[in-house]
């Protein structure tokens, strides 16, 4: 078996959708991997006015028509080939499923957003350690203290993905992740993590828990799953969302999303 | 009286709206101009999909809550502090107007759009010529056969304003332009307007024609022009835009949409 970087999209995509289920922080390098939230379409413009309106959590990569179950950038099948999904319902998250044909709808609409994983394998090539590929764990997500700005019906907080950073690596995390600002660019807070309202590191609301050692600073990413938390408070009658840290793996190459 | 280039937003709005009628290339040198599109509330979606969808002619720099007449990046009054206004129904252009407030419903959604006049500030400050301020003309736009990509009942080509450049001098343009994405950013075409069906540069679709000189060519930037073509074409009930090249001088600083 080939390791799971190695992989390409449509190869990896098979794996989830005969049914195993691990995060994909470093799996098929060089593939640029998505948020996955899918709407109603008469919830679609008031989420596609929130990402307009809260770019760097929510840069949108793709929308396909209502009922679609590929897009443009994904080959694949929107229901099964991501490993892990979550159903909610009124904004309740009622199940965490493999699968989610059974549910699927005509008037579902899916929007892709770009996600951090994307800038990673260029964090590494730079030699700035990435702590939950290290540990082979699902990386750490934080619901904030800060408000998106509300669109229509939709309203939630920011939430961030944390990875330390050697404080001489601060900034040349900052520099390389700011080429990227389809996929959440810069960090958008570093260090102080109270300000942000986490009280515990060790607890994040998403995902696992990572190691920050002396000399580390946490550094905080804006993250796609805050679609989610924008579902959760915003209660729209239905929902789907990949599982945290479960992504969408898309045939867009990361160089697309690179600016010089 | 300030030169145009000279005057705060608010203050060229002031003139605007006591029914100055003229294009603003060149007016407040520093403050982001942008396009306007006005849609039912009912087509709002379709145009912020086909946004999404092209990019580059249709940045989207802000959208307004229905019926609202001001805006988070413009505090003037969107239905008087424009130069002058295009009304369509079914498509079809019924009339020009230096005011639309008699014409204002409550489902009316504003979109500002970035506009390349955005950036010729930056290339003016390089020694890039612009032609249509040197003549104190309209810049040339021409629709294309470039199609953009649909969206629900939405489609249309992509229209380019055009600039014409020293040879020695494209490499600028292009490097200077490419800085601002969230305006347009780098040309779509350098030369052999042929390619993109444009028959007669000295009949330009939109604004004025401009003198290209030998030893320049002709370099195009998508337009925010285009979602008029869009609305030309797909024939929404309503629509009312800004006059080409008549646009909307907002808050925000140029500054602001410039990229490292």
């Amino acid at each position: 078996m080939s390791a799971p970087g190695q992989l390409t999209p449509d190869e990896a995509r098979a794996r989830f959708r005969a049914g195993l289920r691990v995060p994909t922080s470093g799996w098929s390098a060089g593939w640029t991997q998505a948020n996955l939230i899918a709407l109603p379409r008469a919830d679609a413009y008031d989420f596609l006015l929130f990402a307009q309106r809260n770019p760097q959590p929510c840069p949108v990569l793709d929308v396909t028509e209502p009922g679609e179950t590929s897009a443009s950038i994904f080959a694949g099948d929107l229901r099964t080939d991501l490993p892990a999904y979550r159903v909610y319902r009124d904004g309740e998250l009622v199940e965490e499923l493999t699968s989610v044909t059974h549910l699927w709808r005509d008037d579902l609409v899916t929007f892709l957003v770009g996600c951090s994983f994307t800038f990673e394998a260029a964090l590494l090539e730079a030699g700035v350690p990435v702590r939950h590929i290290e540990a082979g764990s699902n990386v750490p997500m934080y619901s904030t203290n800060r408000e998106c700005r509300p669109a229509g019906a939709l309203s939630g907080p920011l939430v961030v993905s944390m990875r330390p950073v050697p404080a001489s690596q601060v900034a040349d995390a900052v520099r390389i992740t700011s080429r990227y600002p389809a996929v959440h660019g810069a960090p958008v807070h570093v260090g102080d993590s109270a300000a942000l309202g986490i009280t515990d590191l060790a607890v994040p609301d998403f995902g696992d828990p990572v190691e920050v050692r002396d000399g580390e600073i946490p550094v905080f990413w804006a993250c796609g799953v805050t679609p989610q938390a924008a579902v959760m408070r915003s209660r729209p009658s239905f929902a789907i969302g990949h599982a945290p840290g479960h992504m969408a793996i898309t045939d867009a190459r990361d160089s697309t999303y690179v600016v010089p």
